[in-house]
């Protein structure tokens, strides 16, 4: 399932990236995440081609982030859905769906879409938090540091990178 | 700024993937918020051509992303740094690495990167919280729902993916 450009390579930049594929992969997995399921509603919701939608569809499948089920015999049809590797995607649509109302390049008044807690019905929005006691993080510093799976190039990059400027 | 391709769709995850272009622009930019400014730096840790990267650096520049500054003359050198506008990315890569984590692509023993806050010290992660209260959310059931700022295509994609299946 890694995507050959980037074998050899650990970060999972490169894997979620590479597992999505592109932009238009990434279109189709929003619509999916938001419950589309059938391929008229996905070439309406993205606006690609058919042959854009079907090639995303196969890679999307084929890098496990979704299923292919038939609904329907004679004639055969198939509604497509995440599957739990593919629900956990949500977090980075939720990530550019607040980098995207931060950067608000298309000049609203709000949000095009926002997210409840089916639970409280407030809205949720991702923060930084402690991991350990679940409170919101008391700055908004952040370090990188090499995490236990860390490969050389992953060393040298942080490194590199934290060393203060020659 | 915005993609010629994605003009006239108010979507945040168009606007944010379009900005970055494609994995390797993603690649190139998590270096630059880990901290690398230099060309040869970039190559070295994405692996990528010199053309590629030459390419995705004036693309992020082009979008506002990153912004490049001489640092020496005779001969000229420059580095390159994120704007404010692509240091909101910051949430897109560390949602990115704590899905690659779940995933575990590469059967590592531990995650590859980590972020520590500067002040307690402590490891953080994003977590979706009461966007009022600032407390972690009460459940992991989110629905989403029409922000202000949503269009007729955007309503209609979230109408037709809640509603229950035919």
């Amino acid at each position: 399932m890694r995507s050959k450009d980037f074998e050899g390579m650990v970060c999972p930049v490169a894997d979620v990236m590479g597992a999505i594929g592109d932009r238009w992969g990434a279109l189709v997995m929003r619509d999916l995440l938001l419950g589309l399921t059938r391929y008229d509603d996905l070439r309406r919701s993205t606006g690609v081609t058919n042959a854009t939608l079907s090639d995303r569809l196969k890679t999307l499948e084929r890098n496990g982030l979704i299923e292919r089920r038939r609904y329907q015999t004679r004639p055969e049809r198939f509604e497509y859905v995440p599957t739990q590797r593919g629900r956990e995607l949500r977090l980075l649509m939720q990530a550019m769906v607040q980098i995207g109302d931060k950067w608000n390049l298309n000049g609203l008044d709000g949000p095009p879409i926002r997210f409840l807690d089916t639970q409280s019905g407030h809205e949720v929005k991702l923060a930084f938090v402690d991991a350990e006691t679940g409170e919101l993080a008391s700055s908004l510093q952040l370090r990188p540091a090499p995490g236990s799976g860390a490969d050389a190039l992953m060393q040298w990059r942080l490194d590199r990178g934290t060393r203060p400027a020659e």
